[in-house]
């Protein structure tokens, strides 16, 4: 089949594991005669340092033609810090998500056996966690109306939902809650925040349509607490935007580290898939950073594509190397291999395995 | 020395646990000759019930004329998940909080030796951690103008900030930072939210006037993250309302059970000493809730009242509690004592020990 794959690497460690990425896509295209055609452009702060803005149009268009957008990473120090920059890389991303519809950011969190003790929750609590986020990506108070005063003494951001905007991404929650444990659990604040309110009231009549999965409710305060004292409890979340961001990033230390967990961005039209792990500047270009993220979202793109058997064949080559310790330093601190070497490494189990 | 102290039990578990923390208040007024005149009132779903509001008038003029509050725990089942009810117990504590004008929340977390085995952390991650969270606690998304569509079909919430709210809490954090390790870590989101930036924009001209203290910043997402990563990493924290809520109920899980946690609230004029978790319905009247908590609470009252030797011997007497064992269920599973059995022995400890 035919693929056309946007890639934008953006900063930092972006560039280095999403050519990673790129090489197992590569070689999943060699194996299974599959034609994919990768379209690199701009994007963040690399896009920023050319042409002052952080998505140019030119890599918005090439999104557009493309079957999928392969997402490295965005932020550079050098804009950090500055309450006063106008225009920000994050910006680009924000801009991305809401000009291709990608309403739903879905992020899958599971504890590998094999490295069940790099996590710093005790073994015993995280064994078998396995849940998936299906965080709202397009609406809340990331997107809302910001103001400052006339005289900056005062600043605000509102948060907005609509019926339509929780329903698309709660019915997509609950038919993967019917493939998987048959669990969904709506994270809010609805004690307090009247958008929470409009989520629980969608979510609880949506769910007569799914009479099959059992829904619950958990206060985004308490959700916090839980998901380290009893991870396992979760099968299926969902949540609104700045909910999800905290809680995945969060139940990112259960996967022992950030550098293994993947999401999809999934809309009506367009899709993105991008590890969940930001830039992480510090580490670039030092051969450190770990593509096992980027690359399984590179598996879920497979999955989104329809070839099933390739996207497994691609988890399955990481649950090797991750047996094999051809792991980057954050999960294998004695004999690690560089970002390189476990991409050439998973680039030959792909091709050579029987 | 005289002092009046409004006792607001709340709901479920509420009452049990205040009723300890007068218990050892009475006991360190007889030992050290002090009057404390304590009055009751009613707040929360007990309100509800009898006044169809969860703060009666009398209730607020009792904390008013009292020269602080200690409060139990808000919210009862019967009043959730029912998205279309006019008033909910939670609002009572709210709007005491907006009344007293207690704009900020001090939550101090620390794990106890003894109990590092209890928590979900691995005690390597832990031992040693300790710190404090200061939460602004009238403003922001919580108390921001809230609306619903006439046609029900979208919400919103206004979180709002001004210079002058985070001012006078980011004075207390930095002077609470001057006494300890001289650290401040101010949690935001300021690559995506106007009151972020304005909150890191007033913060860093702060500093200016606190050269000693150290200034760093967090995005939410990541605090949520390196809270659990690594906990050590923080001295005093600072955040505004919504982030101050989730990330102090996560940071909950270091000490081993949300049942040791104490907090004070404070304004200019008045203030409140609570425990931070719930009002735990579930365990109402078993005689298994931890009344440590709330009775930590009273010590910080204690500090507050300026009777700093009192609030140290009730510290004592909750870590003698500890060493020994006599705790409730949530952190001695094999021989615990009941909620007023612990009651008994601070009680005793206090009056007896030399
Ligand atoms: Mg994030
Ligand atoms: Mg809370």
């Amino acid at each position: 089949m035919k693929f056309t794959i946007a890639v934008l690497p953006g900063d930092g460690i972006g560039p280095e594991i999403t050519q990673q990425s790129v090489k197992v896509l590569k070689a999943i295209a060699e194996r299974f005669e599959h034609e994919f055609k990768f379209e690199e452009a701009l994007v963040g702060a690399a896009a920023m340092d050319l042409f002052e803005t952080p998505l140019p149009d030119s890599t918005l268009k090439i999104c557009k033609n493309s079957d999928a957008v392969l997402f490295g990473a965005i932020g550079d120090p050098k804009y950090d810090n500055d309450p006063s920059a106008k225009v920000r890389p994050e910006q680009g991303l924000l801009k991305l998500r809401k000009e291709l519809g990608l309403f739903a950011n879905i992020r899958p969190v599971k504890a590998y056996d094999k490295l069940i003790n790099k996590s710093p929750l005790k073994a015993e609590n995280i064994q078998g966690a396995n849940m998936v986020i299906f965080r709202e990506l397009t609406g809340g108070i990331y997107f809302g109306e910001k103001s400052t005063s006339e005289d900056g003494k005062s600043a605000s951001d509102l948060c907005t939902y609509s019926v339509e905007e929780i329903e698309r991404i709660a019915h997509l929650a609950f038919q993967a809650a019917q493939k998987r444990s048959k669990k969904l659990t709506l994270v809010d604040k609805a004690n307090v925040l009247e958008t929470s309110r409009l989520w629980r009231k969608t979510v609880t009549s949506l769910a007569k349509k799914y009479e099959d999965v059992t829904l619950d409710f958990l206060f985004i305060d308490n959700a916090a607490m839980q998901m380290i004292l009893n991870p396992k409890q979760f099968d299926v979340i969902l949540t609104e935007n700045m909910f999800g961001d905290i809680l995945s990033d969060e139940a990112s230390v259960i996967g022992g580290s950030i550098g293994l967990l993947e999401s999809a961005s999934i809309g009506n039209k367009y899709s993105m898939f991008e590890p969940i792990h930001g830039s992480y500047p510090q580490a670039k270009g030092k051969g450190i950073a770990n593509p096992v993220a980027s690359i399984l979202s590179a598996a879920m793109m497979l999955d989104h594509f329809g070839l099933t058997e390739e996207a497994k064949l691609v988890r399955n080559a990481v649950e090797i190397s991750i047996q094999l310790n051809v792991c980057t330093k954050d999960i294998n601190n004695d004999n690690h291999y560089s970002t390189e070497k476990v991409g050439d490494f998973l680039e030959s189990v792909i091709s050579d395995i029987d």
